[in-house]
């Protein structure tokens, strides 16, 4: 198992509250997906619903993906001025979720 | 935001028990890796300890992901007799895990 050099997958799953508008939740996913554009750090982003059907996951519905060069910019990423008006913007939102960091080998 | 047709993402985040031998950590790693030799339906696999340091981790400690071409395959792979075996001889280490599947978008 050859080290993916220089990349860093940040992965969030996220559970929304039940009484969030669907349109809210499609703003929010659009809000998340556009700070890729706006912070540099940030190279790739991708997301989806959970579709899962063995029943492990624990109420998270959706899943985020972002890809960085180093723990450094997931952590420049996180303190970004667009990355705490998106979370500001959407914490009401989300009943839960859970954040991690890996160098996939 | 064009959708990755026929890739499904199976993510699955562990916490392994505190008292699990660090080489019992690299065997089930190993075994968990192997099963991309023994299921058709797995694509790829990668896997990585946790190196966040926002502290929204929940204790999850590994982060595993593999590639499969559908949902059907996920489940193909869930009920495969090798990843029977795998895990049952993988969840005494385990203290929880979550698993999630996703269409990356």
């Amino acid at each position: 198992m050859e080290e993916s050099k220089g990349v860093v997958k940040h992965i969030l799953l996220a559970k929304f509250k039940d009484d969030t508008p669907p349109e809210k939740v499609d703003e929010i996913i659009k809000n998340f997906a556009n700070l890729v554009n706006l912070i540099e750090p940030m190279k790739s982003f991708h997301w989806g619903k959970d579709i899962s059907t063995s029943n492990k996951h624990e109420g998270f519905t959706h899943v985020f993906e972002a890809t960085f060069e180093s723990l450094e910019a997931v952590n420049e990423y996180v303190a970004h001025p667009a990355h705490d008006e998106f979370a500001a913007a959407s914490k009401a939102a989300i009943e839960k979720f859970i954040a991690v960091d890996y160098i996939p080998t």
